[in-house]
């Protein structure tokens, strides 16, 4: 599998607005992007660090999996997203291997990648994204 | 606060000898250096992606914060350290902003870095580390 930086960290939070101000006020970050991903019911505030985004998911509904996460586990560190620059080969890679796959086939996420999840209970207990930018290849 | 970069990510694990095939094998990192600190009771091992390092972090004792983690939430995303040119203005900034602060002043951590935490209660359930590298400055 050729991973070649962390993509993003996703970070599960009850309120952007709440969450937000510990960001850019305290640490200094900028939140450059807010958008919503439907199918996901979460709502999403990007920020930028070096090579990787911050993604604080704030859920959209209670059947959100955030909501669940945030009511099983409470606030914090959700996943971890490596990029790639083909998800396709990295799933067979990872299938390959023995992986528990969430999804066999890449999806859209946030801001277009094509992204898919790996099962926590294969990766030693963190949910862990692959991500291709289809504008880079 | 001048943040450059993720500088790692801690990964809590009961093994190291068992977390590392996935690492290595499946996401293809190299695991460059494993070390103990004594301090904090774990044994780490490093591997990087990018800009970042993901530390795996395996208890050398029950009276390890790693093996009271597991032990209340399973293996998995233990913490996020952010690299700082200057770990004493980031705390600094941090407690005028009104951040609990876990260590009011750097200490050493693993590879030589100075390093202080925040607390998760005031970070939004996550715990974070700001790191300085003194061989950069």
């Amino acid at each position: 599998m050729n991973l070649t930086h962390i993509e993003h960290l996703g970070i599960a939070v009850k309120s952007i607005e709440a969450a937000l101000p510990y960001y850019e006020k305290v640490l200094g970050l900028k939140c450059y992007n807010i958008e919503e991903v439907a199918d996901q019911k979460v709502k999403t505030a990007f920020l930028k660090i070096g090579q990787t985004k911050i993604e604080l998911l704030e859920p959209t509904s209670e059947e959100s999996t955030i909501a669940k996460f945030i009511a099983n586990r409470g606030e914090g560190i959700h996943h971890i997203a490596f990029a790639t620059d083909n998800v396709v080969d990295a799933l067979a890679d990872a299938a390959g291997n023995g992986i528990r796959l969430i999804d066999a086939a890449p999806r859209k996420g946030a801001e277009g990648l094509n992204i898919a999840f790996l099962h926590p209970k294969s990766t030693g207990g963190v949910l862990t994204e692959l991500c291709e930018d289809p504008n880079k290849i």
